[in-house]
């Protein structure tokens, strides 16, 4: 992918980790193999887009560059549902990755920035893969669930990017009322 | 490693996930291959062997069983040595992992007790394989550092698997002073 | 305060929190008097204007009002100065005050928003206050450290307040870099 | 009080700040003189006794000291019921109050500890003064919800005070089963 952005775009200026899974398999019983698709996606593909977005700007002395992890408020609670908790622990992990991404892009003495945007529930298929739910069961939860719009996190995304260059959001928590 | 147990003990009624480690590989930088490998111990593996633990206490309906994991002062604050961020968001996970475990030990109304020990340094062969330094530079490094004895964390074991059955020590950190 | 604003604007719509202060005594040593002052300011005070800015937006069936905590990233992690730990312990206090304020407000199935706002260092008057630096020093120190700016506050808050009312930002985090 | 102990028993080596109430009183409508009453007993009390312990442990070279906070599982997170938020601020406090004791202690160089002790309900008559519940209620309440004895917090302490003295447990959350 990242060759393919070379080749048309020369390289990457802005990342945006949103790729994210989880399948419902709990702690006590879960599948390995479902475990480890989710940390694959959530984890390790999200580290492997940072750190080829980061090399991508360094050979090109990009200085402004931003990398956005896009986690969840799973990242910061643990919710009481068993379906998500192996997921809630990529997220944790997010959590870390960002901060330490932050800290080492400092140490690095560039401008780059970082940040993590942690929403509660987005209206998107996540849901549809990650419970146990039918297609019917899915609509009716969307029903009577508060949740946001994908457009509202990509709104957040604009503003983060259109901050000034010297502010640097780290974390943003966001939720539907 | 759980046939032969069960072969031998019939079953597990003490789960230590004592196993973690790391390699020298930051988050700018670090070889996909070493950072997956400290994801498969430090998450995939304690999260198979927290399974299949429970599985066997559930068999033999041992509801007064205890599953430990050793955690780090990683798993609550980012500390700014980029060798340790991948492994710093795999204990982040571990913070996430137990506490979850306990929400589902909860739900299934079990008395199993679920305890993650968050320990500053300890002396063990874990920073000769963690950092780039040689058997001389890790010498003066412990020479010179403040750190924790293994027995201090066997020790530590001892006390929570000694409290009261109602007891449930949640998460204990402790550092060398 | 709330009586003049009720005669002259009929209400509130809109609370900020935003007095804040600190004194230069550590925990080992600093003065009973002042820390009352941190506390009487940064945690009382935040606490009594909410209460009646509540009561105001209440009174009126105000449903989209929005109270904004103006925090610190020192509401989330304790810095290595001693002159500021009794501040981050009020700091910490409005971290938790803030969720609790979201929760009643959603018991009480309002649409009122809650929001905790955490920066870095901002230059205004705060560091002369806080620290026991001269006049020269605190100019000395402002020359020499990334500082985020009271108009780069503003506009978080302009942007948290201009979001769709269905997005409440429960946390922003932002510092300098 | 402090120089009640002196006169007898010449200081203090470990000081246990145990005392600690909440009234029901919600921040959408409380009483601040509640709030402050709650507040001087639980951080400004707290942090009057241990500077005095510290400096009586000072004056009389003691390096081996030790200051144990009991905290409260909600020094940790933000539970939903109204009547304890502006406790879980004050407690909030205390967990910064403990990671800044303990970062001032060690800038000087001394060996005495400073740990939190985190516990989730206890069988005192803290519930009894913090709810609106009547003494039936609070009885009725204690034989349905599973709860910690003052002896399960009692042996804490012991085991806290008996590790070895390079031994420094910064954190324990104990909750009942």
């Amino acid at each position: 992918m990242f060759v393919a952005i070379k080749e048309q775009h020369k390289g990457v200026d802005v990342c945006i980790n949103n790729a994210g899974l989880s399948h419902p398999e709990p702690l006590l019983s879960g599948k390995t193999s479902a475990w480890k698709n989710i940390m694959d996606v959530n984890v390790l593909a999200l580290s492997i887009c940072t750190r080829e977005a980061y090399q991508s700007m360094k050979e090109r002395n990009v200085d402004d560059g931003h990398i956005i992890n896009i986690n969840s408020l799973c990242g910061h609670k643990v919710i009481p549902f068993a379906d998500f908790h192996l997921y809630t622990a990529t997220k944790y992990a997010v959590t870390a990755l960002t901060e330490g991404l932050r800290q080492e892009l400092r140490a690095e003495k560039t401008h780059i920035r970082a940040t993590s945007i942690s929403p509660g529930l987005v209206a998107t298929e996540f849901i549809s893969r990650a419970s146990s739910k039918n297609p019917d069961e899915v609509a009716a939860f969307y029903a009577t669930t508060k949740s946001l719009k994908t457009k509202d996190i990509a709104s957040t995304v604009t503003y983060i990017l259109s901050t000034s260059p010297h502010v640097q959001i780290g974390e943003l928590l966001v939720e539907p009322i």
